[in-house]
């Protein structure tokens, strides 16, 4: 198992990133290839410049945030991210992982390994922790506006990945919505509603944005824009809470000495809250694995990112939801022949 | 003053409805009507009940939450939102409050108030904490779909309330978006993003879900469906906080005693982030003032509510609507007519 991981991508490369990738290397026993500017990854590297498992390839251009992801990744060939993307594609590795600029990711992957066929759009999907278990969200950011048939795909490879990935057996498939009852929802939503229901998944209709960080749902669908919307909320509102905290207990002695016995406990619930750190954000529909993750990455990050991608690569996900999704269009044909002969 | 209040609607009805409406009276100086089924908010009242400020009508019809609200606000006409509405119509009252049904307040409000003329969609706006000050979100529910000049019209009305009655000088209104640029958005924030520079207001372009909760904007606009979804994953989100925060303080002793030390600190945090209890959400656009409370409002919640209510009232929030509107819509048709001589 082959990881062509982005060196350059993020707010902490590339120390972080050759960091994780040494971990990944040392707990999943996968070979990493680190793609990036060779100056700047060796020194970080030192004595396991030369070691087995990793290989650096060097790629000096960098795509910063301010390029347009579709014009930058056609323009700089040399860049870590599409190097590191072509490397996918060209079978040298077996999968993509980089925290870069999302959009220069997705770029890569769209124009290096192309979408699966029957997929009319990939999607981004995070996994957020909530109740006593996980809520894989998507898209969360990939498409900004999307038609009924999107969102029944995103359906699709959503309870695909949960299946094979995050490991649920027969995962709960809700349709994010501004209410439970079937009725509710905006025009796109009501219309993929009854795509979800006939999806042959296990769709549970529509989910409150209450319920989204409580469990309700393995796998919960929407467009982009609203995925975005939620997910960089929940990361504000994390963040607003703890320092009004901060604030409140900077106000007394008493507090303060508190929080130093309840030490353990608020790091415990900090590290729960820390959804960034759960493996990246899997880009689904491309013909690969590509595996996305945050700006601010550590080490940790990096590595639970590689290892997500690792397990992709062994549970055939890319040729998983190949086979789903041929199964649901010839199953779509045959309803609409039935129809017209009927 | 006089405030028609529904006494039977939200979860604590008509207990809490009632407490709360004796604490604005006493506070704010306002008179109060309770309009309700009178055989069970006379008991509520006790001895208040001949008080001066404070007056009964019967009402003894219930609209539930399974009921359809535009269907039920016509077919029970002596149902407690329905009178307490009809009361501001006929000039028997200067406002309406409720925390039942939000479809059936609305439907009311519609129904026997109307909208403002010039106003397509009326909008629910709802006051969120954030960093050093708070941030008015709208429409919270009222439109899921919206047109990109909704979007426009509820900045408008959003920049009147966050100066009239949050007493902000030059209130800063952002439109909710997956990105900063000017280049993000979906199809109807793209088109509603030039609307709103030319408003004349201070329209400080996109703002990302991270900096909701930050006092980045004064007023921040969006449609309803992704208001709906953002205020109810805040509530979740914090929720979802709070009940891992008690799970870990459960694991160890020390943790206990801490938090038991700490105890103010977190109250006052807590008290922060209930912001349900800061006054309700108001209704803009119709031709009234009706604020709807959260359907779990506590009697502070039912206080608050009314102060925003007679604060509304006291500063002439709709005749300032109208003639913002009436201003807007003049500028488009020389606008239009310039153009067209031009």
């Amino acid at each position: 198992m082959r990881i062509a991981v982005d060196a350059m991508g993020g707010d902490h490369a590339p120390r972080e990133i050759v960091r994780g990738a040494l971990q990944a290397v040392a707990e999943y026993r996968v070979e990493v290839i680190l793609v990036g500017d060779e100056k700047r990854v060796l020194p970080e590297l030192g004595d396991r410049a030369a070691s087995g498992p990793v290989r650096v390839v060097h790629a000096p251009e960098v795509i910063e945030m301010r390029d347009h992801p579709a014009v930058a990744v056609r323009r700089k060939k040399n860049s870590s991210i599409v190097k590191a993307t072509q490397l996918v594609k060209e079978g040298e590795a077996d999968a993509v992982v980089s925290a870069g600029s999302t959009g220069a990711s997705m770029a890569s992957a769209l124009l290096s390994l192309g979408r699966i066929k029957g997929i009319d759009r990939p999607a981004i999907a995070v996994v957020l922790p909530g109740g006593n278990g996980y809520t894989l969200l998507l898209d969360i950011g990939a498409n900004v506006d999307c038609k009924p048939h999107n969102l029944f795909q995103f359906g699709m490879m959503g309870h695909l990945y949960a299946k094979k990935i995050l490991g649920v057996a027969n995962p709960k498939v809700g349709l994010l919505s501004n209410g439970e009852e079937e009725t509710k929802g905006n025009e796109v939503t009501l219309a993929a509603f009854p795509l979800l229901q006939k999806a042959g998944i296990n769709f549970i209709g529509n989910v409150e944005g209450r319920d989204i960080f409580q469990g309700v749902a393995d796998v919960l669908v929407c467009d982009g824009f609203v995925g975005n919307i939620v997910l960089k909320a929940g990361e504000g509102l994390a963040e607003a809470l703890f320092k009004i905290m901060k604030e409140e207990i900077a106000k007394s002695i008493m507090a303060k000495i508190g929080i130093v016995m309840a030490g353990a406990a608020l790091k415990g619930f900090q590290r729960q809250i820390e959804y960034t750190e759960y493996g990246g954000a899997p880009l689904l529909g491309v013909n690969g694995v590509s595996v996305i993750c945050h700006g601010r990455s550590t080490a940790k990050a990096i590595k639970n990112a590689i290892r997500v991608a690792k397990e992709s690569v062994d549970n055939y996900l890319v040729d998983a939801i190949r086979d789903s999704i041929t199964i649901a269009e010839k199953k779509e044909v045959d309803c609409a022949n039935a129809q017209g002969s009927g």
